[in-house]
């Protein structure tokens, strides 16, 4: 621990912290905000990457374990009042832990040298809650990156950086890419782009998925633009055999996701 | 247009209206809001489930063919003001029109009467917006019922008929059957009962799907009770080929459901 229990909100560390709940402060400072403790403990599991830690005494308590990873790997460990925690959670019933990490995205070229067969790209995709989920599902399906296009939510926007339960810390994420560039350096990483839309002619169950594959998805309320559509391989939508006239996005990105997923892995 | 325009957010008929915001009041007078565009639309679908619609006046000029439907089918149509829509709306931003609907329910029975061959069951689900995208996936990826268990959340929970997005006046769709009963009487119908959840041995890639399937849906934090778990034919668990813990509630359902669609209808 170190210092005293921060109780005053004024305080120039808690300020220091605080401030990284907008985006321009997160970007001039390359830091972000992961709460909770499922963040936290994989953020842990990255090198370098928690900066500073705050913590409640009764949340020091009940994951001491984290704490002590923390202090073990050099990382200071501030003590923080219920109301200091307060000000600078972002959620309704804060936890009671909170990091600061530094910027953990890789440049569109990094992403791709592996060989990548399966790639999640958000175009457009404005709500933080959704984009969260994206990456979590991407996550799940083993994707091997997630880029988000330039005109898509920060990846590091606390609802996100929660809706993701972890996932940002786990696979390679690309950020502020424009989309042509991105298409053109998948496409040249040998992998097939597939644009997720209502109105593409194909259906997921009449396109062939077992080769390399990137998704793009976009906005939750309009699709993808035309431009953006026109820039993929093809067009292809999840078939409604129901009445509903759309599935939410993270949920037909999961459906999509999956599917890939599955012909690529299971003869 | 039913008299003039209702301003005082105290008026017996705004009374009545705002008291359906609590799940025992619309037991009580078996009745919910359907809030929007879209939900009134689907609404207007089935007959005689509007009972009262309340527009504003830009929302009167917006959607003046949703309007002027309503009046065709003769539900009584209140102009409100921008206080009285807020006092009704549950939304931040209220869309201007908001609908008294009748309940939709059937008894499980009716919902399993027609050879159903997909179902979604929600156990114990309690978050309104991960069960209305749950009702949205199913009916996108053709089911033929919905059952919200007794411990589940009340399906006309205003986040719920939103999230749904049209959804709950698509299929049909039980409420408060105890989950035995529930499993009980969908074995009879010939279902497979497949309890979804993480402790599954055998994964979504290694089950038949190919047969009539009932899917249980549990707890977004704490999956399927054993007791619910032990009643299904076999527990099944999404395969998760990343790091990622898990998949949140919606996204699994999907994945499932879809899972099981594609397998009973592309040869």
């Amino acid at each position: 621990m170190v210092g005293s229990e921060l109780t005053n909100i004024r305080a120039p560390r808690v300020k220091a912290a605080r401030r990284l709940a907008k985006r321009s402060f997160r970007e001039q400072d390359r830091r972000f905000l992961a709460e909770g403790p499922q963040a936290v403990r994989e953020a842990l599991k990255l090198d370098g990457v928690t900066l500073e830690l705050f913590a409640t005494a009764e949340a020091e308590q009940r994951h001491a374990d984290l704490v002590a990873q923390a202090l073990a790997q050099g990382v200071p460990v501030h003590r923080a009042s219920g109301e200091v925690m307060a000000e600078l959670s972002q959620t309704v019933t804060p936890q009671g832990l909170l990091a600061i990490c530094g910027f953990v995205h890789v440049p569109l070229e990094t992403a791709l040298a592996g060989g990548p067969k399966l790639v999640a790209v958000l175009a457009h995709v404005r709500d933080p809650g959704n984009a969260g989920t994206v990456m979590r599902a991407a996550d799940a399906a083993g994707a091997d990156a997630v880029v988000f296009t330039d005109a898509s939510v920060d990846p590091y926007n606390g609802k996100c950086v929660r809706a993701s339960a972890g996932s940002l810390f786990h696979l390679p994420v690309v950020i502020g890419s424009p989309v042509a560039r991105a298409v053109h350096e998948l496409k040249a990483a040998g992998l097939r782009v597939l644009a997720a839309d209502g109105a593409g002619e194909r259906t997921l169950d009449d396109v062939e998925l077992d080769l390399p594959t990137a998704w793009i998805f976009g906005n939750e309320a309009w699709g993808l633009p035309e431009d953006v559509r026109a820039l993929a391989d093809e067009v292809v939508r999840v078939p409604i055999y129901g009445q509903a006239e759309s599935l939410n996005l993270a949920t037909a990105a999961a459906v999509c996701l999956y599917a890939s997923a599955r012909v690529q892995r299971v003869p």
